[in-house]
């Protein structure tokens, strides 16, 4: 028997099993009236897709993969209105739905639309998540009029790649964390979100920011995007260096962006008292606060979480600043792959050879 | 051999070694051109001077122990201005200089005057801590200016017995767990500092206010005090109890009153994704965050930890709060001794004995 | 010749023309894909609706007047989850679609969905001023699944009629003026929302709150829901009588409730340096500053007007407070009429005959 | 007859009457415990000073003038701890006491210190205005440890000769705007301190800051300091300049920094609904709030006005931006004199000739 109407279909990045992204087919989806079908036309591994595919972060079999859409609108849904079929858009990792308590109550990336009290841990979190993402030739944008952003004509896609997600969540160290003027902020791990909270802190007027990590090449990036001093946390115990470099004081604010105990309890160590740990980092085992580094409860301190803000009104602001030109990410894409060498590129980010920073794919 | 000039005495509970603090003689301090000596009228007994009794809390032999005067001026420093003599006043529990880098940061209780940064751990706590304190006949509260409150003639002693600390410090729980007009929020541990959390939640506009303990009467105290609902801990898991009572929702603010593990770690699993955990139990050893109650770092959440605000405006606004009506302390007060009884006082205190809240003391 | 099909038909307050609102019929409108039909069951007039009235506030003749809707869910859009039809509920005066710019901004009052840049002066209040209002019986809700909000059985209509509008706006008077435990504030006019503005600032901790009005009925109303003192501006000059009460000191925070040069100044000149007038009145005329008043611009101070809050979180939160007992405004409700008899409801309510405060409407 | 003892004597720059300034000679002062004598070696002269000599701000007769000192510390007061003779320091035009209600209220700039209720509208504001200021060889520094911030060896007097005042008002107005990364801001007027709003703008992550005046200089200034937009308003008003330039949004903050009625109407009017206008200007006249500016009331709109912040840990902060080399503020010292030559200087900077901006006044 054949089908009668021959459906479209697409390529995808689809999880398979632990140890198991590839490249698939599938039909491109159904538009709905909420909805927007984007044709993507750049996007990127994330540190969060190699959790994903070692297994450690479980998602269900068959999913397509990937949070950071750039791309053109293909179709909108019928309820959909202030755009048009053919303009290039973003849509944030986190997408949104605007009408839930949660995004009510300013809190949208945990947003729970469809739970009875409208939170849920991670709810906003959909892409490659608990819908098919954005490592496929179209993806379907959820609650669109939320969630799509315009990108400007002189922006090319590698400009605004790391909006989505890398940008997004690495600011949020720094405005989770409060930064004023003048701070003296550290910052943990300096992958991609922690060259991003580097740069969110100077962005807020942080004038002592120390970047700590070990490779020479991330170092190095820390410095160009911000970082007025670095540690190498080889060369000696890194709360003892920014003990040092701060002349016994510490810092107002550390910036976590790794997700291990030495980074937390590092960070944790180095605050003045009254100073404020911002956590960006995804942990996989539980945290131990020693009891000094937490002055027994009494030191008026502060351990913030932030999960990457999303919607619209976030995308333009964050293209707003790459437009703006204080602040330029390209020299993060260090490696460039066709959808078609999805596979290839797993293989490089996730063993993390060659200095690669972020890929860029193209369908 | 006789003194030439018989120096004035008097009493004062100080600590001789961890297990005794005793009722001693020591002479009346003289008074620096900052400070104020205050005659003692009414003071009380402390969690913490448990601690210090118990050698939990290390201070130094021989120190007068308290932090909670009531009292009135009996000489005021030759530079203190705005005061006179024979005022009745109280100083709160911390006495920040106002003058150091961390009060003009807006972290007094951080207070390092002296230190060459000005932030110092608990560096605001110095009554019966790095001076000496209050239960005594009298005590020299420093910088003065920064410190002293008048009471108004209205109120008697134990009316304003708790500002400097009970007080301060409970509501402080609230303030910084950012309590907002119909927030649903638990406090964890109804002591007397649990019991004024849960008044100051009720304060700021939660609605729901959920107390958490086992002694009867301390929880039928929470209920007068503005508890909505009562969990007794011993009838069930309290963070299964609190999320039935929620509807599965989980708090906006859970507030520690204790300082252990188990509260703190409930205290995390109530809340709502992105809820606050306001934490002010002084912990006596290492803490765990559970990776799930954490979200993994992806809750955006906080944690925040408050040492008692002290100060004089504090106090002014504290005493604001008795003398408008809004709540009333004084059947927290449920021991009366005279101060040549302390060491009767500590007994019943530090064992908890006879369903003893606060006691007041009065030389 | 005769309609094929009979379209249901309404009851419902119209504009006509300046002076004359009237009972008209019209058609139960159309159910789009993200709306609910809302049966009203009790609704309100409010004094914008009197401006609208009196031609002050120019509306679409034709337009059903009404931005205070108490019902029951009748149908739901194709789109539209998490409710179901029968469901009780209010929603907001204020409508925010939940997707603009301005909603994903925390400022969704001033919601500008379908306006390129999504922000737009009073752009979140629709229902009586851009689209059909609730003074009928049945309303259109727009973005359902952002503004409907369950009624718990246990509350009648009256209990959470003032929810939408006057509670709301009256709690966002303290909500924006920032106030803290222990301040003392003035509120300027004891209208209804005036009134609310007393119970907010009560609600957020505030201990000494000073009614500013001249009718006795509106200033026992404001003792009873938290004033701690009034001033009947009739007996002499309001701004001398409230720095007298505060020996001189002057407020943290003004609420001016009523629109008018008179409140607004008052308001300003009893704060104290460093304080926050709160403006919550609609103003008819420019506004002058007196050069003193403002400290020639020197004072640290804040003028901070808000649009009432909407969307079911807001709404949520209201009932809660209502649910919990902590405030009672049922007494407001001095009139009760039948939607029939909603012209001579306009006529007491517009004239403020018979110390009327609010009517209540049923259809 | 003769004095039995010959007092040091000084040069200063006194206020006789409206419209002169003299240089003259004065005892050098005594110094109270918890002063320090400051031996100045650089100042300057403020817009404010221009004020006081044509006799717009009344001063007493006989005051030295000036509030923006760079010295080394000469004498301290016998209760003044942690600094030593010799050093260098600043103190901030703002002279917080620590120690008033209005300090501990995080209200430090209407400091009222031995007032009964501790707020002053501009009582921190000392220095050449209610006590003899910094326009001399040596200047008085009221509360020392509160107030003196020493300056690294690395920085020159002119490097840190705008942090008392300029940098510290003209960085408040941002800081007072709640700017985010990504806003939109208009500054109008590019003086000094204009011109400090705008680099201050940049500093807390402005994407987009449009600078408003006419002198080329200033607006070329500007763009050095981080304005990406200015306008002339010479060439067309400038509301309708910024609302093109906006794309019809308008501004998330508007900081006026002049003290006009028209500079404050128009930083009112580019507001996009939701903004905030952060106002630095000194205020000559009442001020008028057109009622369509304001939107009625309704705009949830924000009027901020902010004194200059003081204390040593703003001058440490804003020293820490300087030494950071996020902004050189020298080329603002336009002109230099030495303090015998100063009333040559007030004649130059009054009349705002030969495109001054600042002076340095070295004794």
């Amino acid at each position: 028997m054949r089908e009668p109407f021959a459906m479209p279909r697409m390529k995808a990045a689809v999880f398979v099993e632990p140890g198991r992204i590839v490249l698939d087919e599938k039909p491109v989806p159904d538009v709905g009236p909420l909805d927007a079908l984007v044709r993507v036309t750049t996007t990127t591994i994330c540190g969060t897709d190699v959790h994903i595919l070692k297994g450690e972060y479980p998602v269900a079999r068959g999913l397509t993969i990937g949070h950071e859409p750039v791309g053109v609108i293909e179709k909108l849904g019928s309820a959909v209105e202030g755009y048009r079929e053919g303009e290039r858009v973003i849509a944030g990792a986190i997408t949104p739905s605007g009408h839930s308590y949660a995004c009510l109550c300013g809190c949208a990336s945990q947003d729970g639309a469809g739970t009875r009290h409208g939170f849920k841990a991670m709810g906003g979190w959909r892409f490659g998540n608990t819908i098919d993402g954005a490592q496929a030739e179209y993806v379907l944008v959820p609650d669109a009029m939320a969630n799509l952003s315009p990108v400007p004509d002189g922006l090319t896609d590698e400009q605004v790649l790391m909006c989505p997600d890398i940008m997004s969540t690495g600011f949020s160290g720094a405005e989770s964390g409060g930064i004023r003027i003048g701070d003296m902020v550290a910052v943990f791990a300096l992958g991609p979100i922690g060259l991003c909270a580097v740069a969110g802190a100077k962005l807020m007027g942080a004038t002592t920011i120390i970047g700590v990590d070990t490779v020479p090449e991330r170092l190095a990036a820390a410095r160009r995007l911000g970082a007025d001093l670095v540690v190498d946390f080889r060369r000696g115990d890194p709360v003892e260096q920014i003990m040092a470099l701060t002349d016994g004081r510490g810092v107002d604010v550390a910036i976590e962006a790794l997700g291990t105990q030495g980074t937390f309890e590092s960070a944790l160590r180095v605050l003045r008292p009254g100073g404020t740990l911002s956590s960006l980092g995804v942990y996989s085992s539980d945290l131990r606060i020693p009891l000094g580094a937490f002055s027994a409860g009494l030191g008026d301190n502060r351990i913030v979480t932030t999960l990457c803000p999303g919607g619209k009104e976030r995308m333009r602001r964050l293209i707003g600043v790459v437009a703006s030109g204080r602040i330029d990410l390209t020299p993060l894409v260090t490696h460039r792959f066709r959808l078609d060498e999805i596979e290839a590129a797993y293989d490089l980010f996730s063993h993390q050879r060659d200095g690669v920073l972020k890929v860029a794919i193209t369908p």
